[in-house]
């Protein structure tokens, strides 16, 4: 075999392929959060070749779920630094975290009330233990396109509405950065007697963050139960997690040991100690330097703000936004890369930003297009997006003038808006444990009004479903899947080769 | 921070620990199958430092749950190259796999028939699935003290007696290495128009080996779901895994889908890069080189045995048991470093071999260790485990004699004996999902006679349990879970600093 040919074979593989982007000079301003850096301070150690130190439970290495040993010690060090009554290592990323807080919080049948902009896998957990589920919406920020924060007086009026509920689970932060106010959710939760669990899958850093800086976690908020994805936002490897457990009066030791045992049901018996030592390495990295190296991200990116609002016609919003639209706190180092009135949308910035200038973004919204930035981030990141977008503005400017004119046919984004963020409306016919057990067929888009929908509609990123099964098809959310497609974004649960068709329950079975 | 102090705190690390252990000169004869070798030909390439190649599903590397690119390419070549219908990778193990195959083969409160010597992966997904289960036993090597292969007359038997059984099963090999006609239960199965499962998690070789060399893989033999774990036999990393599917007659297009989807529900919505990237070169390499190279393991592990002849007291049993007790083959790969009549304990050889000679062993039971071997071993390893076993028996000899004279006291393991292979007994008297439900307290073990168990009672490895929720406890059941503890054996499922209360359902909710 000659060498051109190796070289083919290599390249052609995923590992040839994710060598050949790792040597490239794309920037990603995406997960995992340690930016495919290695660790800059020796002292915690930096990973060898993968394989060498790739071992199972063997004698002195303890196991994951029978920790009695290292594990045992490092999962306590951990809970320690958090302020966790109990921390656990996930190696199925925060999914399988939310997947054992639900089950082990609920009972079969029983009921949940979530924030409806949550995580596909609180929808699987749903489905799973057969909960009957009740919706708390967040707001809406229409002059944004995104969704704000969830109100608790929301929560307190479901809660009224649904006495039956076991127990509540909201995500915070959102995706695009938006904290809510958890303690007064916690407070109104706990007044019922139950648990409060939230998905802090993007705010992991929280805890380590300065107060001032970056939002307090759920976890000193009174939260008992709390999912953090740590490769989302801090320097671990991709499908690394941590849930930490509160033993309070609302999760009760009962409930307590529920989760413990779902978590060894969601979690492989052979986890991987590449992952559990990486999540160690970050939790005591993120405990020492990494907490001066969060305040270095918080003046990047508040100094990249302030650049921003030089530009013409794109925005990056922040802190200006909290106090309204339920935003009790913002979380800085998520940049909205916003494009105004321009009428272009997310998916042409990231595809402008990626042809042009190497820079990858971690999502793409009809009106922005989301950077994920992180303390692992390096000065040149910084410095090359905020060129970028200063000559994608001059060109927007040139093309558009300063925007104020932009109006009627040249806003082309003006349904789309209406789709993406999730708006109060009460399309719930039948529960989703109900809704995936009867027999569905695949229906021309078009023909779905009044339908009952059979799967879950979504984008992904940011996976959070816009249609869930079990909910009434009306006009506004077929236009605006239509609206989506023919702005080129890829909208999951359709089928078909051009994604024309939509599971619908049959009529001859309801 | 002065020298010694940073290298005080990098050994106390999870990974300076591993690092410590990878310099160190231990033998690993358990998994993962790399045994922490790099690949010898540069063809597949060699995997950096992991960090840098840990990305995220941005633009062009596809999404594993909606696999549209590189990675449904990669995993139609993996289907194509193992002669599967369709093959999907597992990033958190051959465990999801299961639970993915289980929940989808069969609906809610349905029947199960499963080989009762089942990973516990098998009974978590009955719980989940509320399912009545029926069991098959496994034959018994009373010489051995392991448990031979499953009988299909005995699954035909069961299928007559629960015709409302919806899937079916098996674990094949076992942890030891012993093969079940597959073939002949797949034909048994399929006259009762339902699927076939096939945990072949430690037999994800067999694919590979040459005729006569290996056992043929379930796949070949006509199971409709085989779940393969990569990293237990082959060189890919720990917590990969792979699964078959072959749509047939028996795994209809809806059971197809429900197991997909569940695929998506137990496995993380940010699957590892990384892991996928080891799962495609492992099967590439399998390929290729890989299958040499398993013939050169098979001459390796024949030569050991054939030297293990000539020891006095320690016996490596093979091939010589096809045809006994149920097992229609047997993997060369696994090795049982038998004690025979020595009265002494696979734990006291496994500490042996430790201490005195650097070699780790995967398992230990009463009467054996079980040394794992892969393609990946070393012709040194080979040398050292054949060397510490003439060192042992010779000792042994010096002290027991021939071991003709040994009887009565001396031989300790008898009672463990009865405990570690499974034995056709009908002890359940409620299903599984009845009894986690129930009130449960903790009992001291001697005080548990004729009570049910709430708990699943194992040793780990192998995760069998001995003991599953709703099955009445015996004398027998109770003398062993002693005897094991008294030989110093960790038994999963009890409670208390000793492990000495055992978890059983209150009687006043009977």
């Amino acid at each position: 075999m000659n060498y051109l040919h190796e070289q083919r074979i290599k390249e052609n593989t995923l590992l040839g392929r994710l060598q050949e982007y790792a040597a490239s000079d794309a920037y990603p301003f995406h997960m995992p959060g340690h930016k495919r850096n290695k660790l800059e301070e020796e002292k915690l150690g930096n990973f060898p070749e993968p394989f060498s130190i790739d071992i199972t439970e063997i004698y002195g290495f303890d196991d994951l779920h029978h920790p009695e040993g290292i594990l045992k010690a490092s999962m306590e060090k951990t809970a320690e630094i958090y302020g966790a009554g109990e921390s656990r290592y996930l190696v199925n990323g925060s999914s399988c975290g939310i997947l054992a807080a639900v089950s082990g919080c609920t009972e079969r049948g029983g009921r949940i009330l979530i924030s409806r902009n949550c995580h596909k896998s609180v929808y699987h957990a749903i489905v799973l233990n057969h909960l009957k589920s009740a919706y708390v919406y967040p707001q809406v920020i229409d002059e944004l396109g995104i969704n704000g924060g969830i109100l608790p007086e929301d929560v307190e009026k479901q809660l009224a509405r649904y006495p039956d509920t076991q127990a509540v689970l909201v995500v915070s932060p959102t995706y695009d950065g938006v904290v809510s106010d958890i303690r007064e959710i916690a407070r109104v939760v706990h007044q019922r007697n139950i648990p409060l669990i939230v998905d802090e899958a993007h705010g992991a850093h929280f805890s380590f963050g300065k107060k001032g800086e970056y939002p307090a976690s759920a976890l000193s908020e009174g939260a008992d139960v709390v999912i953090q994805s740590l490769h989302k936002t801090l320097p671990s490897l991709t499908q690394t997690a941590v849930i930490h457990l509160n033993q309070s009066r609302c999760l009760g030791q009962k409930k307590l040991d529920r989760i413990k045992w779902y978590l060894s049901v969601y979690q492989t018996s052979s986890p991987s100690y590449l992952f559990m030592a990486s999540i160690e390495r970050c939790v005591l990295y993120m405990n020492g330097q990494g907490r001066e190296r969060l305040s270095w991200l918080f003046n990047q990116t508040e100094a990249f703000r302030e650049e921003a609002k030089k530009l013409s016609l794109l925005q990056v919003p922040g802190k200006e936004w909290i106090g309204k639209k339920g935003i009790f706190d913002w979380d800085s180092s998520k940049l909205i890369l916003h494009l105004g009135k321009t009428g272009k949308s997310g998916l042409w910035l990231g595809d402008k930003l990626r042809k042009e200038f190497h820079l990858e973004l971690e999502m793409y919204a009809p009106r922005y297009g989301l950077a994920l930035t992180s303390l692992w981030d390096r000065q040149e990141g910084f410095d090359r997006l905020l060129q970028a977008m200063q000559a994608v503005d001059h060109e927007l400017f040139l093309e558009l003038g300063n925007g104020q004119q932009l109006s009627g046919r040249e806003r082309e984004t003006d349904l789309q808006e209406k789709f993406f963020f999730l708006q109060e409306k009460e399309r719930q016919v039948m529960e989703i444990g109900e809704a995936v057990e009867l027999p569905a067929e695949d229906k021309i888009l078009e023909q779905c009004l009044g339908r009952i929908s059979a799967e879950y509609v979504y984008l992904y990123p940011p996976g959070i479903p816009c249609l869930v099964p079990g909910e009434k098809i009306d006009q506004e959310i077929i236009r605006s899947i239509q609206e989506y497609q023919k702005a080129g974004f890829s909208v999951h649960g359709l089928n078909g080769k051009h994604g024309e068709f939509l599971p619908v329950i049959c009529e001859t079975s309801l």
